[in-house]
C-alpha cells in the first residue's frame, strides 16, 4: 500500500525529532543451526538497553521472500512502496559514484564487452573483466563522442563497468537495454517503449555506433552495452509529504544519492561512524528527521566476515549513547535488508527493528536481536510501515476522519 | 497482492528441490476449552523434530475470517491470490470426478430438482436427494441430448448432483446460473453477462429445454439446474512463473485437477500415503517442486472424527522420515484450510505451518501444533506468501532492484 497520500494529508508540524538509524545489511543468520546471528553474537549493552525501553519487531523490506537491492530497501525505509516507486539501475549507478545527477539527466549503466570482430556477436559480456585502469582509459576515449544538443558524460565505475549520462533538453526515458543477456548474439539496439522516447533512442544508438567505432581496436573491450537507461524517477519529496526538514548522513555515494532523490539535504561528513555522529550533533538543531547510515555492517556481510560484522555492530553500539544524548523524540534502529555473513549477499530475511519513543507500549524484549524481536510488540511489519509509525510517535500526524 | 508477476521476473533456475506437503484440513480446534487440537493431540515425534529445526507460524488461506473451499485454499498455496484467480464451480466439480477437462471446455455443476408439474416452479432444489443410482440413470438419459456442433457430456457425481461439460468450438463463458436459490419460483434461464456469450447461453437453454422434456416423468427429479458455468480459468502456469518442474502427488481427483490447471504434471499414484511416498521417491530426480497431498485429515475432520484425524496425522508422521530422506532443500508442511472435527466442516482458522531449510533463522518452536506456531518466527502470514518464501529459501529468486 502506498501510504504517501495519507501522510501528505495527515502530516502536521511539531517540534519533535526523528532519528532513523540504518545499519546496512543488519539482519543475519547463525553460522551453525541454533547459533547466534551477528547481531545476537555482538556485545551491545546500549542497543539492548534501548531495546528494553522500545517496542521491537521484525520487518520485511519489500515482500516475503524478496531480496532487495539497496535502492528498494532504502526507499521502503523512507516510506515509498518499492514495488510502486522504482529507481532505474542507471540512476543508482550514477548516484553510486557520486555523480551530480540533475533532474532531467538520462543515466545508463554501461558494460564493456567483447565482440567477435568478424560477426559482431558478443563473446564475453564483461570483456574479460578488464582492470579498472583500462576501463578508465576507455571512458576517457568515449568522452570524445559528440551528440547534437546533448552533453554526454562517461564515468568509470570499476573494471568493465561505467556510467553514461546524457544531459540536455528533451531527453525522454522508456528505453530498452542493449544487453541481450547472452553471448553469441550481437548487442541489441536501444528501442523506445513509448513514441515520445524515439528521438532519445536514436541519440543513444548514435552514441553506441560511435563508441563501437572508437573501441574497435580495444579487444577484449571492443564493444559495450547500456543497461537500466533511466531518469530521476521524480519521487514525491519527503519534506513535502511529511512536513519534515530531512537530513541524510551517509558515507557512501549511493545512499547519499538515494536520500537526495527523496528530497533530503545530504550533509557533508567524514568516513567514520564517529564523523557521522559529529555531523549529527552539528546539525541537530536544523532538521526534524535524520537518516543515519552505517555502511560497514553490509560490507562485512558481503565479505562473509561474521566476526567483522559483529565488530562493526559493537563499534556502533559504543557510539549510540552520544546519539541518544541529543535527545531525539523517536529513534528507529534497523537495516535496509539482511546481509548474512553466511550468505555473503543480500537476503530476504526480515530485519530486526526497534522503535523507541516516550509513549510506546513496552514489550518483553530485553536484547536487540533477531530472535528476541520475533516476539516483540511490533510484530511482523513492513519497512513502509516505519515512517508512518515514526510520524505518529513524533506527534506529527493528525487524526484520520471525524 | 498478486506476487506472480514478481516471481516471473525474479525466478532463476537452481538445482534445489521444494517439497510442499498439504495435510488437507490440517487446522483444528480443541474439543473442550483449553484442550489440544487434533495436531496437538497427535504423537508426532518426526514433525516435532522437523519443527524444531524449522521456522514456524500461522497462515491464513484467503483472508481473515474467510473459510475457503478446496479450490481457493490450494490456489493460495500455489501462490495464486484466490481473490484474483478463480476456478469456477463447474470446473472444480468436473475435476473432482476426474473428468478429463480440456482447455476450451465449458463445465457446469448440475442439480436435479423437483418441479411442480402444473406451474413449473421449483418445489425441492435437491429432488428429495435421490439415490446416486437414480442420478446415474438420469444422466444416462440426458446423454441423448444433441446440440449443433457441440459435444455434451453428462456425468453423475453423487445423489442429485451431476456435471455437464460442453466441448466444441466457440464456447464462451460469462453465463448466469439457473438456480434461483429458492423454491416457489421456476428455474431461471441462462443469460449471457457479455455479448460474446450469447450463443453459448442459447445452446445451454436449448439443452435445458431438452433435459426438462426428457425428465418430465421422473418426479421427484423432473427438472434440473445448472450452476457455476465456467471454463478452465487459464491460470499462469507454475513451470513458467517459477521456472520449476512441478509434480503433484494426490489421491483424489479434485486436487489432481487443480494441480493440472496450475501446470503441474500429475503423477500416477496409489490410494495410500505409502503409495504417494513411493511415487515421490520414484520421481524425485525428475522434478524441482512436489505438491504432496494427504486427503484423509480433511475427511476425518468433515466426519467430526477427532481421533480419526489424530490417527491420520500420526500415520503421516511415521512416513515423514522416508520423505525427508530424499534430502529436499525446502520443506513446507501445512494445510489448505482448517477442518476442525468439532466443526465437521471447513473453517477460517489459520493453519499451522513449518518451513524447513538450511538457512532459516531458528525460532523457539519445538513441537508442531497450532499453539506453538502462534509464537513462531514466521509470525502470521498468508498462504500466498509461502511460494515466494519457498523460492527464496531454495535459492531460486534473484535480487529485486539494484
Amino acid at each position: 500500500m502506498d501510504s504517501l497520500p495519507l501522510m501528505r494529508e495527515l502530516a502536521i508540524e511539531a517540534k519533535t525529532k526523528i532519528l532513523l538509524v540504518v545499519l546496512d545489511g543488519l539482519g543475519g543468520l547463525p553460522l551453525t543451526p541454533g547459533g547466534p546471528t551477528e547481531l545476537e553474537a555482538a556485545h551491545t549493552p546500549n542497543l539492548d538497553a534501548l531495546a528494553a525501553g522500545s517496542i521491537c519487531g521484525l520487518s520485511t523490506p519489500v515482500a516475503p521472500g524478496i531480496t532487495p537491492g539497496s535502492g528498494p530497501g532504502h526507499l521502503a525505509l523512507f516510506g515509498y512502496d518499492p514495488l510502486q516507486y522504482e529507481i532505474g539501475r542507471g540512476v543508482l549507478e550514477a548516484l553510486g559514484i557520486g555523480f551530480d545527477l540533475r533532474r532531467q539527466d538520462l543515466a545508463a549503466r554501461g558494460n564493456f564487452c567483447s565482440l567477435d570482430p568478424a560477426t559482431g556477436v558478443i563473446t564475453d559480456r564483461r570483456a574479460s573483466r578488464i582492470p579498472s585502469e583500462v576501463g578508465a582509459r576507455l571512458c576517457q576515449k568515449l568522452r570524445a563522442i559528440q551528440l547534437p544538443g546533448v552533453q554526454a558524460f562517461v564515468e568509470p565505475v570499476k573494471e568493465y563497468r561505467f556510467v553514461l549520462v546524457l544531459r540536455g533538453e528533451g531527453l525522454v526515458d522508456g528505453l530498452t537495454e542493449t544487453d541481450p543477456q547472452q553471448t553469441g548474439v550481437p548487442p541489441l539496439p536501444v528501442t523506445a517503449t513509448r513514441p515520445e522516447a524515439q528521438a532519445t533512442a536514436e541519440l543513444l544508438n548514435r552514441w553506441l555506433a560511435e563508441a563501437r567505432r572508437l573501441l574497435a581496436d580495444e579487444y577484449p573491450a571492443n564493444g559495450c552495452n547500456l543497461r537500466g537507461i533511466a531518469r530521476d524517477p521524480g519521487l514525491p519529496l519527503m519534506p513535502e509529504v511529511y512536513r519534515l526538514r530531512c537530513a541524510a548522513i551517509a558515507t557512501y555515494p549511493m545512499y547519499r544519492g538515494v536520500a537526495r532523490l527523496a528530497g533530503m539535504d545530504v550533509l557533508p561528513t567524514g568516513d567514520t561512524i564517529e564523523a557521522e555522529v559529529e555531523t549529527l550533533r552539528q546539525h541537530w538543531d536544523s532538521y526534524d528527521f535524520f537518516f543515519f547510515h552505517v555502511k560497514k555492517t553490509d560490507s562485512m556481510g558481503e565479505d562473509g566476515n561474521f566476526e567483522g560484522k559483529v565488530a562493526v555492530i559493537e563499534y556502533f553500539d559504543r557510539l549510540l549513547p552520544q546519539m541518544l544524548g541529543l535527545a531525539p523524540d523517536v529513534v528507529i534502529v534497523t537495516g535496509d535488508h539482511s546481509t548474512p555473513a553466511l550468505w555473503k549477499a543480500h537476503s530476504w530475511h526480515e530485519l530486526p527493528v526497534l522503535l523507541w519513543a516516550r509513549t510506546i507500549r513496552p514489550d518483553h524484549v530485553r536484547a536487540f536481536g533477531e530472535r528476541p524481536c520475533m516476539a516483540g510488540g511490533l510484530g511482523h511489519i513492513r519497512h513502509t510501515d516505519l515512517m508512518p509509525l515514526a510520524m505518529a510517535y513524533a506527534g506529527r500526524l493528525t487524526k484520520f476522519g471525524a
